[in-house]
């Protein structure tokens, strides 16, 4: 199987560049990822896949963090200009940019694939000496850059389907491929994971390049997600001339001040990290008057979904009590959560099995971290169920970069192996007289 | 009618010096004025008037600041040791020690008095130079001194009581001598007003000597009582051992902490003067325990009834929602108030010119201030029913020594002046053929 | 004179109201008052003033508040375009507005008199029940509207200009005539007044005109200004990954929120009104970087110099504590400020008394406020040189239209009016043979 | 040598027992244990050790946490009259209740054994069912109680003086007691340390009773201490009236509240866990007085102390700038600390490796906590110089009391078996032929 497999993968190795490539050169960010999301859909369609798209696979409310309706407009305009698939781009507007592509064969377990697609707002580095500017590939869009890898996980997920379509009667059961938005800010999946898309899923996998590991470089199962939540604060009072009647005010500063005092207080925790910070406060209008509305950029974290839920609580009653302090009314928007998670051991091992049988490979352990990962609802929701969840990390290096910067960029050499293995996974536990061991 | 005044204030003057020094000599801080009260109640039992005392002059839940009830039975049990009235100390057992002595005759207008009878918890000066020493009349009672003259208030009030019942046919309505506890704290006058003693009073009078103003000088009508609330504050958490499960605490001192702040910052009205203070605050047990209790001790003033009002209500919603940042509870008991109130103007007027008519008075103008009086709630009630009222100022001059001082003394000669003036404001108000102004 | 004086308000009327809807049609801020300066320096220049203009009437350090030089320097060539003076607008350059002229006729008093020139950053009305919409003099500058009077003011200036040029004979003494920029936001006074423009003056006038007032109503001696300190506040930090590495962030947010709190705490004052705003807080970039940069706009404000210096003293101790106690740097920028002032009642009495023979004036009490002035500056400083200062209020009703509104427009008829009084009394005061008061 | 040992042990077992109850009874809180040190430094003597005590073992200055000098005095009376040792009475007056005792013999390594001697200020449980009680030995000194088994661990001390002293031929080297006063509040450690007790020693043990442990069960190192730093806190302003002259103050209150927000907002540290805690506040004497004096308690920790002197670091300056902030000066007295540190498993494992060879013995893992234990100073200075260092925990079981409870008491089974072990680990580090690892 192995050798079948790689034949496949060889062969379509270009035809995946090419789709990373053109994925970078039209990046777009979160919730905007109209054209990738309808060209994946329309491939997809194309390879005999059953496609699922925008409302039928995410659930309005729990979509966090949206950019505004005109911003989700001219990007979607955008999209129709750059090339996106007619047909889908009407579903996906407004926002709804999600694709499952479904290939069922008989009897047999669930296999399900999380690729992420969105871009990040950031300036791409225009020099030369950048790969995707002198091989012609950098993002024509501006103040939007693929600075994260996910243009190679959607052709990573491309490629897989290929494969796996082209070997579909060694798939006995079902494969989903995921396609995900609005990774980046922790926004997108908990949507997905609330239509139900990965309910009937008996084991979850999803990959993620990392361009500080040498290429060939993986981790079967990472397990240092912090729970995270991410939420928008808006204190509204009343003003008032700050000389002539300042007891007319309902000063909203106050309340945000007491606030962040009291916020950064929260008692640390006898279980393990907490976090807590507010990013950002933008208050008042005038000097001279009481300022009537102020804004908190506010974030929770914890190294347990249960420590960070602790943090959240403690936070929520501190915002409310400050507003009735000073008789303000209070606002919080949730714009982005992830749970902490644990990749299933027994799934990681098996993946890393399959990947030294594959060759090429090497195990590093899991890598420490500090972020989040909104993949982790998915995780969650699937072990919730009884069935296994795993977080793999790829090798990508192509130099010192980190992620998030100008420079970033990452080995396309990884493309194929990363198809190869999650292909052959698949494959194995779907194998017939395999005994699945959920 | 002045001669007539004058002849029996000088007949009774010795008598009413003793009266003041035995006060004096067995001084009982507020709400336990037990034989002061009880002997005020004798004295005027037996000079003709009507007395009621205890529970029927004062509404029990209105009283405010009370010591414990230990402290109460302890006092208590001294009154009955220093001849306290038998009778009467029934009546005010519990710190019910509010007298009211009325002189009804015929058809007219009602005349209220207002003399105060507390003294101080406070020690008074031992050394021979001070003339309570020196003439043997300094308070037997360690740590309780009458160093603010409500000795000699209570000593003017069985004065004017002696010589309106003397010249009773002279009186033409009806007159009410109300003898009030705990007005230092101002925790007293509350409770007799609700309790409807001054209801029924159309012309309201009381006193106040000063030693910083030399004998003679008197004021007709005072403006300058600033409205205030006391009260002390409990917040409740709960404990956790800093160390081992910090998380667990509900910290009374975190909620404590944040509530001085933003008391501190209530804004500053453009009507007037406003003040806050937290005058004390003691929270917590053991270092390594997180606190769990707190205990404010707390006050608003305003130059107008209105700016209190708005100062305490502002702490009040401070509070609570102090309380419920930090999952605390929260309790909040009244210990004192006063209202802001101005003289009427025209009664005031009257009063000096009576004193001009008596001779050996000086006018001055009304003192400024910053300091509270309860007495303003019978001088709201009156205002409110239609009726007049004043608060005089009467110097007393013995020296430099500021009240609430361990060297407080007033000038007797003082006592007679006051009984005079009251004497015969009341007999003005009162007599047959005068068109009231009310 | 009377009679002399209004014969040439009368001739000169029509090119006042023209010169006032010009500098409204050109409306200028403060600092960029280019054209407008431009052009009084060359109407006084032209009359046969001695013109002082820019640095020679400016210490540089002292002008507070200043626009960017990008937006100086884009407002000048708005200036050149709109017709500004060639010669003088290269004196203004860079900011440097302020105009005096100068009439010196032998011996005897000098009299200053401040006009200020800036407009208010903010659209005016666009309707046609404007009138200045309807008569075609609303600013074509957009987003810059003369919606306090200054324009008036201006005018006001070179009519008087005019009178005691055509009256030279008459004044037997020195006229100054200062034309200041930037006085909203009180900024610009102080640069003049300590570039010693005033140093020199006897007896200092200005005038205001108020809409809210009936044309004809006049005010001596106005007292009521605050004193006033504005100023910006950065605390700088470090910046730190909030997940990562919070410990490694010196949070310039906590030290922002923590003097917020203080500063709203500073102690009520026993000798008057005080005052503290901080108008507007932005801080911070992301949600999960520890914020390493908050800008503060903050003013203080007392009922006296005295009580403002309290507050201001005080704010800065918690500014420079709130920067320490979480490890940040502090800058402090002075914006804007201004004194209280009382009007001399003697010069106050002698314009109300020229006015009243004027004719056509009525009297009003001095306009109870809440606002600041920096032509206090100015008062200060005679009145410390031992002059006389007063400030007088002009009615110029049209309506109900406040003040800093897009409605505002005032009654034109005052601006003849104003322009005999101030004439009238500068005649008074240089008259021969008079006994000067000084 | 096993043998040897246990036939001593055997011998003096209910001697031990005796002194055990003898400490228990005449129970003496930290810095106070005037007649426990001066017997156990007479029985030292007696059994031919070489004595040091008070001042020449301890650094007056960096005792921490003392009583007042007339409780210190109140308690060294007691001590007279309780039957402490008159010669060494004098020597340890004034809290200098340190003693060492000193066995040499010849060449070879020293061993250091630490034994804490303090009670603690608590109510010992007067009830029959409590042994102490039941068996005439319940501490006689009211307040006053052994509820963390310091009585045994300086009765195994003088167990241990004698065992090694009967076998003084086998000790080839030097042993060095130490008995070491207020441990608990980890406040006594530092001055011994400071004195230069244990610069000399190659190996430390020491060893500590744990009621919550089977009796048998032991672990030859402890790992978990947190480091830790006490200190009491004082801000001192200005008082003022509340009412009167409010800007007069300098609110200590204030700066206490600010001080307390910010020191619960410092910020979490990535390396690990930290703690602060404000235990208690006490601020302020009247209500309408600014208050002018505010006390606290404080304590720092961390899982290393790099981490608490991060917190303490933190705190500190926090504190200096609250002073700043409102005016008042500040005070911090340090009252007690304590080091992180970690056992040598090289040593641990031979402590445990000689406890099975004497049987009776089971190793238990290392005991979790969140406690503190000032032995670290030692172990700290040990390893400094490049010897090793212990913390042994016993198991001394008599039920289901825990530590600093009225009920506590220890299985008196534990001192026999803690004598031998304690005994043979040092004959085993100083006998002849080894190899010493240091």
């Amino acid at each position: 199987m192995i050798d079948k497999v790689s034949k496949i993968a060889d062969e379509i190795e270009e035809q995946i560049v090419g789709y990373r490539r053109d994925f970078h050169r039209y990046a777009e960010s979160g919730w905007t990822e109209f054209r990738t999301a309808s060209l994946v859909a329309r491939r997809l369609t194309d390879l005999g896949y059953k496609v699922k798209v925008g409302r039928k696979v995410m659930r309005e409310k729990d979509r966090m963090g949206l950019p505004s309706p005109q911003t989700l407009e001219k990007h979607w305009q955008r999209a129709v200009k750059q090339g996106g698939d007619k047909e889908f781009l009407t579903t996906v507007k407004g926002g709804f940019t999600g694709v499952v592509g479904i290939l069922e064969n008989g009897e047999g377990p669930t296999v399900g694939m999380r690729f992420d697609m969105d871009a990040l707002d950031m300036h791409e580095r225009k020099s030369p000496d950048h790969r995707p500017v002198k091989e012609s590939f950098a993002s024509v869009n501006d103040g939007v850059m693929h600075a994260c890898g996910h243009d190679g996980h959607t052709a990573t997920g491309l490629g897989v389907a290929e494969v796996l379509m082209r070997l579909k009667d060694q798939v006995h059961g079902t494969v989903k491929l995921v396609f995900q938005p609005a990774e980046e800010g922790v926004r997108g999946a908990k949507a997905m994971v609330s239509a139900g898309v990965v309910d009937d899923v008996d084991y979850m996998l999803a990959h993620h390049f990392f361009s500080g590991w040498e290429t060939g470089e993986i981790t079967g199962g990472r397990n240092d997600h912090l729970a995270t939540s991410k939420f928008d604060v808006t204190f509204t009072g009343a003003p008032a001339h700050a000389g002539g009647s300042p007891n007319e005010g309902k000063n909203a500063l106050l309340a945000a001040a007491t606030a962040v005092l009291n916020l950064y207080a929260i008692p640390r925790h006898k279980d393990g990290a907490t976090r807590i910070n507010v990013g950002r406060l933008d208050a008042g209008t005038g000097r001279n008057i009481i300022c009537a509305e102020a804004h908190l950029l506010v974030e929770t974290r914890g190294s347990t979904t249960a420590l960070n839920d602790y943090m959240y609580d403690h936070a929520i009653r501190i915002l409310e009590a400050a507003a009735q302090m000073h008789n303000c009314s209070l606002k919080v928007q949730a714009m982005g959560s992830a749970k902490s998670a644990n990749s299933d051991a027994e799934l990681a091992k098996r993946v890393e099995k399959i990947a030294l049988e594959i060759g090429g490979f090497s195990i590093r352990p899991p890598k420490g971290g500090g972020g989040s990962e909104d993949y982790t609802y998915m995780m969650e929701r699937v072990q919730k169920n009884g069935g296994l969840a795993t977080h793999i990390g790829v090798g990508a290096s192509l130099g010192n970069w980190g992620h998030h910067t100008a420079e970033f960029d990452i080995d396309e050499n990884a493309l194929k192996s990363a198809i190869k293995l999650l292909s052959l996974v698949t494959l194995d536990i779907t194998k017939k007289d395999q005994e699945q061991g959920k």
